[in-house]
């Protein structure tokens, strides 16, 4: 059983919860996949090195106010006597992992998380994790919480992240919890499709992390087909995704991007994330503007090959390009109305061309995202 | 000798002139560099058949506020169209040019255009180049001209471009004019590099247009060496392309980045822009906010091969990161006054490992920036 805990260690908050820990006695296994930031913080090297060395985990502890990041040699050694304190504390025999989140270049103040940790030990409960999960915010305005169960099979999810947001403040972690019993060799390939499909696949800003994390924690205990397995991951790792869109900083809009009918995924998911990054066009959104001009211009310079004479661009169910020029249906009060009347708003790229395609989530553009982001750190 | 004038042909602009022409009796030669958007407008795509078509060149007419991008065949139609009034009116016998800038995907007004040519033709003359910079302008706060000379050799570029900008205000537009007697062969590379290390070394959103040109007129009369020829198109071109940045969409700070010392130039190249497209690090410097953390960032995700460690970062004289960590020279303060006190600031990503370099420009995000994309067109 996965238990939980939280308390204040002070590592950057007064008044709230800023050190977690998620622990079961029997150990459990970890699939992860990390940032490809090529400034990692100290936490993902550490992880990666311990998830070749050990087989099995018994706890990951995540901290809240302090990326660890470019902190130099000292921020993996501050790992190591984390690791070596909540061992002895725990008295725990397998891997222990570390996940660390807010301001880069700051190293982690260590006595004051070592002398929490006896507290964090007294504290788990299964029951716990919404305590959990509000720890290990940091612009976050909720919780980000998802589940799926089917009968006995669970998979529970929680994240964090709103944007590599606020003054140094980096990350997107995610927690992915099952007692599902599946073949753990079947599950790289498939596990990092869906983050492909799901958490790679939203934009807040275009800014990848140092500390971006997802950890897959297993403790083999239900039956479950593969299918019904990944149909569950899918399920929480998108639900996580759009969470986190949403909570994007200073957004009024959520968009989902649909590249649909192109003769390769690559190409569909290239245009959508071009799309889901251009100011101009997040900026639009913003203003509830129908400029299709800015997004056929983003895909144009998406850098793919395409026929620009297929391309049919819906906004919502509303047509506005086709046969390389504006839609004789287009109508820009209607389009207008649709925007300015929807908080959740969606596009429709269609390359009519051949059967893949690729789904994207981004925010718009706001003043406040220039507010959150400018305002200097204090 | 070329001649240009301008007039207002109510194209969008009731006020101000918005059709413009350069014109020489003699023909000249025209190299050119269009934008590599897939939704090419109407007058690029003219352009480029053109230019296979044609050796020399009468003309290249010119109008703001309408881009005639996608509008289908009907658009490539309306070139010709004005290519044979033109003619007509100018009795033109080689080729013709013809650039557009403004709203995408609206029909050009014609009968407004072609009534105006013959006025166009009564008011040329050598001295009227700043009626033409003013013309070809959109949402620019000042035309934009600049001037090499040495003896009786000379270029001189007139530019217009704030980004990609307004509600469906799109281009960048150069045109530059050269006296000098140069075999035509050896220019294409030259030139082509000239326009990488310039015009294609600015941001101000990322956001590349579907009408971006760049237009070298040759009239050879002056023999000059070619290396002084290029020192004089890489002076105009950069001092064009900086010209843009400085007046970028609700810009504060104009921002020099310089990668040093990589083992490939494409490397520094792609860092460069990274940092240069980074929301996050555009609304720290709008911020004054010395926040090393997000630049670090960038260069982390700019998906090139270094070695952290080697990487030494200073903005303007400060070193802030190095060894993989903040300097011990960095000070917050120094680095926030820094930035405070100036409108022209730099920063410096030294790779420590080879002698190849790149230089970047870009601006900061403003609240004015989203401002002025966000409000619905009109």
């Amino acid at each position: 059983m996965f238990n939980f805990a939280s308390v204040n260690a002070e590592i950057k908050y007064k008044d709230r919860d800023d050190l977690a820990i998620v622990y079961s006695e029997k150990p459990f296994f970890v699939k992860a996949v990390f940032t490809k930031n090529k400034f990692r913080a100290a936490p993902v090297n550490f992880c990666i090195d311990r998830l070749k060395k050990n087989k099995k985990f018994n706890a990951i502890i995540v901290n809240s106010g302090n990326a660890n990041a470019c902190t130099g040699k000292q921020g993996y050694l501050d790992c190591e006597l984390i690791e070596r304190k909540l061992k002895e504390e725990f008295q725990i025999e397998n891997g222990i992992l570390i996940a660390s989140t807010g301001v880069i270049g700051v190293r982690l103040p260590l006595e004051k998380i070592c002398k929490k940790i006896s507290i964090l030990k007294k504290n788990l409960s299964s029951e716990n994790y919404e305590d959990f999960a509000k720890a290990i915010m940091t612009t976050d305005t909720v919780p980000k919480i998802v589940e799926y169960k089917n009968g006995k099979f669970r998979i529970f999810g929680i994240a964090k992240g709103a944007g590599m947001i606020h003054p140094n403040m980096a990350t997107m972690l995610a927690f992915i919890f099952t007692n599902a019993n599946i073949e753990l060799k079947k599950i790289d390939k498939a596990f990092k499709d869906v983050i492909d499909r799901t958490f790679n696949s939203i934009s807040v800003d275009g800014d990848t992390s140092t500390n971006d994390s997802v950890f897959l924690s297993i403790l083999p205990e239900e039956d479950v087909e593969f299918n019904e397995f990944i149909n569950g991951l899918r399920y929480v790792c998108e639900n996580l995704a759009k969470k986190i869109v949403e909570d994007g900083e200073g957004s009024t809009k959520f968009i989902e991007i649909n590249v649909i009918n192109g003769n390769n995924k690559e190409k569909c998911k290239q245009i959508a994330e071009t799309i889901a990054k251009s100011p101009l066009v997040k900026t639009a959104f913003f203003g509830n503007d129908p400029n299709w001009g800015r997004i056929i211009c983003a895909i144009g310079y998406s850098n793919v090959d395409f026929n620009p004479e297929n391309i049919i661009l819906t906004i919502g169910q509303h047509k506005v390009f086709e046969n390389g020029m504006e839609s004789p249906e287009f109508s820009e009060e209607k389009v207008y109305e649709y925007l300015k009347n929807n908080r959740n708003v969606s596009l429709t790229v269609n390359l009519n061309e051949g059967k893949a395609s690729w789904k994207y989530y981004t925010c718009d553009f706001s003043y406040e995202y220039v507010k959150i982001n400018a305002e200097y750190r204090t």
